[in-house]
């Protein structure tokens, strides 16, 4: 027979996947003799159960929980619904990973109309008991039955105003009993039935609340922002009722073991006399710290201090501890890993191997590697937050926060930007690579459309900009230059502030803290480059974006993109007279202005990159993109080509695709304009040439992209290889270069050893791939998305964390069939994935050399990158 | 040492792969004893390896060849370049499968200034040496150097001219000197230096011309129109020249065995007496019936009777005979089963079982199966295209002729249509759904954009409606009604005519001819019935479709698509309020409008398929494409639902895609939108109760599309079971049903083992299978694929002929998981592949049990899958 049912003293710490991390540490501290109020736990077994079975808890199943009920009773001495004796329970979730507030909780369970008597009799105390009794009806009626808090308090407030009273405490037991009675009404007004009075009926309800709450929105919300699986479901603990609010000699309260902000070793905490957790939580009496306890019961004070030193011993981790007094009586309600900020977690880590309490592997493994971005960007200060309600959501695009004034054209904001303004949000509909300039002087991006992977969001990543992609709830008129949010309008210069690293939106200016990199951040980014071996390359488009992310640790550029360079003023006209040629020789032409500028841009990157290897991407995007879309622009453009308007119109029509995304353009373009790619060879190579030296030898990689068929690669290749073979002789050295492809197109992996035959090196274009293997465009699919999170069909965006059921199969067959037919190519991803850590663990899997991300990622992933290998030694 | 060439003595017919179709034959003829001119053949292989080397003929082959010439010079008893008696030879090309035309020919090759007296001497006739040493030079510039012939006929017009004669046979032997003369200094004019001497360079420089020209554009094209692959190369015949031209008792003559038109039995063909062949092909002089032989020469003709009724037994299938007469001796040229139209292709095979000389499965191999679309559709009167020049050409989108007047909306077309006319070409830049009511009344469709699969493509084939698609010389002005080839301006009501077949454009009327199926058709494909173990379904959205197919074969329907229903008028208000909802009780009012006429739709098809199996697709495109794009028709729309226009275009706008193909479509509809699908199973669940009897039970499949996660199909599955078994519960019957899914996403293909514990039937989608795995876009590709062909990085469209190795690998990974998952899953395909007889075998080789295509294809459906059990068994 299945056990589905632990008593605390059945459990240990090792057990989170079946207890839950509540549960077992409950177990684990019971265990180790420290003084857990008794209980038992249900294991996350039944939960998929209970989902499984058409949510219902099973007979063999309540078996096994009235077993232990009556057990737990026994051991405690008291019974369910015993009027003489009450047992009182609480019922909480607890999963294998914390999720604090995302699930239900019921407490004082086990009252009803006999029991709440006999229970002030016991405790001398008939106010304590009524208010116990109130509570939880008002508990009940919320988890179990949905009904609203709210509606309790308004008539708790209702009976206090008619009291002339503020607080509860100034309510006599009379008054409280009133209270309860009102309480009672209101639940059989909801239900139409009194409020049960059966206490096993009570639990049972409850525990299958519990169990229900594991799938509601707040969760599934919370698990896929935090990357938790939907099918590993929560525990459920019982445990025996203790009282902070018995009295003067009662209390309850909170304490982290260092200081959770900084990383300091120091206890930090607070409690409250007389008082449920829950009074700590809504603010209505000030906590004390928990220093001062000392003063209130030193003996308590000096119980609980040895108890904490020992917990975070005993868990080689910082504790995040709830403890209640009952009548002098010290209680611990749960430990936990406590959560921290991220230069906390690098001190903390930091300090315990320094402490000896953890190896540096086991350091490793204590901080989120997502947690490194607060790191490197500024953030709010969370006080000011606590007052400031965001009024819109989008998407997290790119961390860090950032305020000022709203511009809606890229113009503008560079305009201001020339004026002085320093403060600037760049709002648009979606951004465009026209958009480029624009973006570099604001401090924040907001768009309305676009994903995670969208233009905004990418480009934004790679300069450090805060961006929060994808808001569907403002509407833009970008012509009239507006935006509205619900009734409220924003126009040009209005403040907003964004949070780039939650999605929210905030309708004022908000301060900002600078970041501040400490020297523990070097120390343990050090251990994680020891640990690791993929190597960490960056994408990067320029000498800045190079320079930056060589500071973050970077080992090379797995992904330049040539066409970014193409969008700055200066640039962009040359580039469109290339695309609008009619003829060879036009083309021809306009590319010998454009090689020169082309040559000094990788000029500059390989200085900054000093010999580490450079991938360079040739020309991409379908042309489309560069050409004007406004009528004025076009106006303007055909001014300065010398063309009738009409027929700049009509070559821009021409380009016109219905699936851009499946349309013209990667290497298709240099099958069609072949002279692209000789261009552009010629300049990576000059460049090479002029800066590779004997002590930094420049070996450029050159990357053809959106390849699906081999031809496609051997035609192009072909067109580099003697292109650069001529230069290179002409030259009289022995410069090398390679010449390799991305793996973004299905057919590409599916074809791996007939390419890997003619590529030096794969890197996998994760976006694009995700794109195809999906048949989902990243740019449409935020607006339909929602719906999938909500109705459980995906659990996580897969272009955020890659999806290694498909698109990892396609990985998978390609390293396999490519290393085959080449051993020992060259194999990467560049794609936005190689940021995000649990696809950085697939690389790693997969058998990839490196990974490459946007600079500001550059230290998420050498820590992710670590813990892969940690994690699967 | 590998063979590499074959004297004709050392060959045989079993080797068309080394020594091409024509190689093979002329061994096998000299080796049954015909007379056949003497020579040898150079291998394929010898091609291969001229590409591979860098197109030279490498030492070793030439040395074989060196060989081969000097043992056929010993067996002949001549000698190349001895004026004595000289060896005279042509160099011919020859692939295995015969391209007429699309390869370079020399004839007369061995002449020189020397030889050509030596020539005059011996056969005492001056004018004819000259005039063969002309044509050498003239042919010689042309295929080895590439100088134009028509420069050639130029000089010689001038000089016959200037002699005041009309044809070539009035000049003096004289004059053709004179003209000798020209040439050969228009060919020192053209090189700078004389006209080669050395007989055996000029072997060498014409050899490698004919392989050369394998790889010709024209080459290139007609091998991927005839889905010849590119890499088998030609082989080259060198052999002794024979002269029809030697006077009176000399000719040339080309016969059928069986008339290639109607496939009589009876000799058909002509002769030349005292000719070239090329003289008949240039039709200076009238050629003579073959009867006609009977008078001039009876021997040679009874002796050339005899021999063709030898071959025909000999290959058992019509020949196509060359022959030539010299100075009264019978020369056979060449013989190769003769091309034929449809009709004569059926009624040769059925005769020729019928004869005893094939079996049914050899007979069914003797027919294309393409070829059975031409006895579907009208065709044009092939004498009056001779005459017709094309002014344009697109692909051939859908097969058949027609010739109509032009319009350029499909209201006018409707209009036009409405008063009477009766001859109507439909003109689009491209179509969309809304066009549907116009392209009804359209004898033929013009687009300009789109490719094989685009929407114009795809519903001109189920309609059987004559369709070009994707022709970028066509410039339309859609606004002021007119288009441009070139110079020339086509206006609302100019008559043009269309080939779906060839996808040729023509600037007038043509006369078409209807298409007459005959007796031989039934026969014929009942044998293809009784071999075939695949069922052929169709791909019909109506009862009208539905019938047709039936008429032609189909065993049931593989693709109904549900979303075209809507596009009659008077459907399309109450479908695009559905859209427009702004709230579910909107939706499920405008749903509850639609469900009425979704059910007549269902019962009119279930009534007309009695009882054969019917899958059902629900909605699939984005919901865009039902809105209407043209401002009047907004500002209609608007007033129709009683909205402001501003409130309508933004609703418009917000359901923009920047990719539709990877938006919000299929069951990310139904994931969004549940109520639609409920709608789609009442109206299906309910037509079929409706029709459903003892002796035909209605089983309806109903497929959900575009599923590419398993969560996806479970969640639409559940809507469609709860709502089918609810209505079946009630009507106290037994209805059976399936639900399944269409593999068209790649991700679907790669998880089918978890799709298929929840679906009961796999459909490949290979239309969006093969975009997505190719990253393709099939309405964008038109504009690039053209250079995708001729720099042969593609063979063929793959939207046309089913890719196996990226696509295909991805069917076979699906049919191993799925059938592993749900052993017996039932498995189709209703992309456009299963139309394409490639396509076919390759779905037979899968193990599909079935395959699915548009009405008039359904022939060659089942054609198809009866030649792949045969091929490979």
């Amino acid at each position: 027979m299945t056990k589905y049912v632990y008593l605390f003293t059945e459990g240990n710490a090792g057990m989170k996947n079946l207890l839950g991390g509540k549960g077992a540490n409950l177990s684990e501290m019971t265990n180790i003799g420290l003084p857990v109020p008794r209980g038992f736990t249900i294991s996350t077994d039944v939960c998929t159960r209970y989902y499984k079975d058409g949510k219902v808890i099973a007979e063999d199943i309540q078996e096994q929980i009235d077993a232990a009920l009556a057990t737990t009773e026994e051991i405690v001495g008291k019974k369910l619904g015993d009027a003489k004796n009450p047992f009182l329970v609480s019922v909480r979730s607890g999963a294998k990973v914390s999720m604090p507030g995302m699930m239900d909780t019921v407490l004082n369970l086990g009252l009803n109309d006999v029991v709440v008597e006999g229970l002030a009799k016991l405790t001398g105390n008939a106010k304590f008991a009524y208010d116990s009794y109130r509570r939880f009806v008002m508990m009940f009626s919320d988890v179990v039955i949905g009904v609203d808090k709210a509606k309790f308090e308004r008539k708790m407030d209702a009976i206090k105003k008619e009291k002339g009273v503020e607080f509860d405490t100034e309510l006599s037991a009379e008054d409280m009993k009133e209270v309860l009675d009102a309480f009672k009404k209101l639940y059989k007004d909801e239900m139409g039935t009194d409020f049960p009075q059966d206490p096993k009926v009570q639990l049972k309800e409850a525990i299958q609340a519990v169990f229900r709450s594991w799938d509601n929105e707040r969760a599934i919300i919370y698990r896929r922002i935090n990357d938790i699986p939907g099918d590993i479901g929560t525990a459920v603990n019982v445990q025996e009722m203790v009282y902070g609010n018995m009295g003067e000699d009662s209390g309850t309260g909170v304490a982290f073991t260092r200081n959770p902000s900084t990383g300091e070793k120091i206890l930090m905490g607070e409690f409250l006399m007389n008082a449920q957790g829950e009074d700590v939580v809504a603010g209505v009496r000030t906590p004390q710290e928990i220093s001062q306890l000392k003063d209130t019961n030193k003996d308590i004070y000096d119980q609980f201090i040895t108890i904490a030193e020992n917990l975070e011993d005993h868990y080689h981790d910082m504790q995040d501890i709830e403890f209640t007094i009952e009548k002098g009586k010290l209680f611990i309600l749960q430990t936990r890993n406590g959560k921290r900020t991220a230069t906390a977690a690098l001190k903390i880590a930091v300090d315990l191997v320094a402490e000896g309490m953890l190896t540096k592997e086991e350091a490793l493994m204590k901080v989120d590697p997502k947690q490194l971005d607060a790191l490197l960007h500024p953030t709010f200060d969370t006080e000011m937050l606590k007052e400031a309600a965001s009024i819109a959501g989008g998407l997290p695009a790119s961390p860090g926060a950032a305020t000022g004034k709203v511009y809606f054209t890229a113009e503008d904001a560079a305009a201001a930007h020339a004026n002085g303004e320093e403060s600037i949000i760049l709002v648009r509909l979606e951004t465009s690579p026209e958009d480029i300039e624009g973006m570099h002087v604001s401090q924040g991006i907001l768009t309305a459309r676009g994903g995670m992977t969208s233009h905004a969001a990418v480009v934004a990543r790679g300069m450090g900009t805060c961006c929060v992609s994808g808001c569907n709830e403002i509407k833009i008129n970008e012509e009239e230059k507006f935006f509205m949010i619900g009734d409220r309008r924003f126009t040009e210069g209005d403040w907003v502030s964004l949070d780039g690293s939650t999605g929210k939106i905030y309708g004022s200016k908000l301060p900002t803290i600078d970041p501040e990199v400490t020297g523990d951040f070097a120390e343990f980014m050090a251990w994680a480059d020891d640990v690791r071996t993929m190597k960490v390359r960056t994408n990067a488009d320029s000498p800045t974006d190079s320079a930056t992310a060589i500071k973050f640790g970077a080992e090379g550029i797995g992904l330049c993109r040539t066409e970014h360079m193409f969008f700055e003023t200066d640039r962009i006209r040359a580039f469109r007279q290339m695309i609008l040629s009619e003829t060879l020789e036009q083309r021809e032409e306009a590319l010998k202005n454009i090689e020169p500028l082309q040559k000094s841009d990788f000029e500059a990157i390989f200085k900054v990159m000093k010999g580490l290897p450079v991938t360079i991407r040739f020309l991409d995007p379908p042309l489309h993109e560069f050409l004007p879309k406004e009528k004025d622009d076009i106006i303007e453009l055909a001014e300065d080509m010398g063309i009738p308007v009409a027929q700049l119109e009509a070559k821009i029509d021409d380009l016109h695709e219905l699936n851009p995304m499946l349309g013209h353009r990667g290497c298709r373009l240099a099958v069609a304009y072949p002279e692209i790619a000789v261009m552009q060879t010629k300049a990576v190579i000059d460049a090479a040439l002029a800066v590779s030296t004997e002590d930094d030898p420049v070996v450029p990689e050159i990357m053809i992209p959106l390849v699906g068929d081999v031809e496609e690669f051997k035609y192009v290749k072909k067109l580099v290889v003697e292109t650069a073979d001529a230069i290179i002789a002409k030259s009289g050295t022995d410069l090398k270069y390679m010449v390799g492809t991305m793996i973004e197109i299905p057919r590409a992996a599916l074809t791996a050893d007939e390419i890997a035959k003619e590529a030096e090196f794969f890197s996998f274009g994760t976006n694009d791939l995700t794109q195809m293997t999906y048949g989902l465009s990243r740019d449409d699919a935020g607006k339909f998305l929602d719906d999938y999170y909500s109705k459980k069909i995906f659990e996580s965006d897969p272009f955020a964390k890659l999806d290694r059921k498909g698109v990892g199969t396609l990985i998978k067959t390609a390293v396999k069939l490519g290393s085959e037919a080449r051993p020992g190519i060259k194999l990467g991803i560049c794609g936005e994935h190689g940021g995000e850590p649990s696809s950085i663990e697939f690389c790693y899997l997969a058998g990839l050399q490196y990974v490459s991300c946007s600079p500001y990622r550059v230290p998420i992933a050498r820590l992710a990158a670590a813990q892969a290998v940690i994690t699967n030694s």
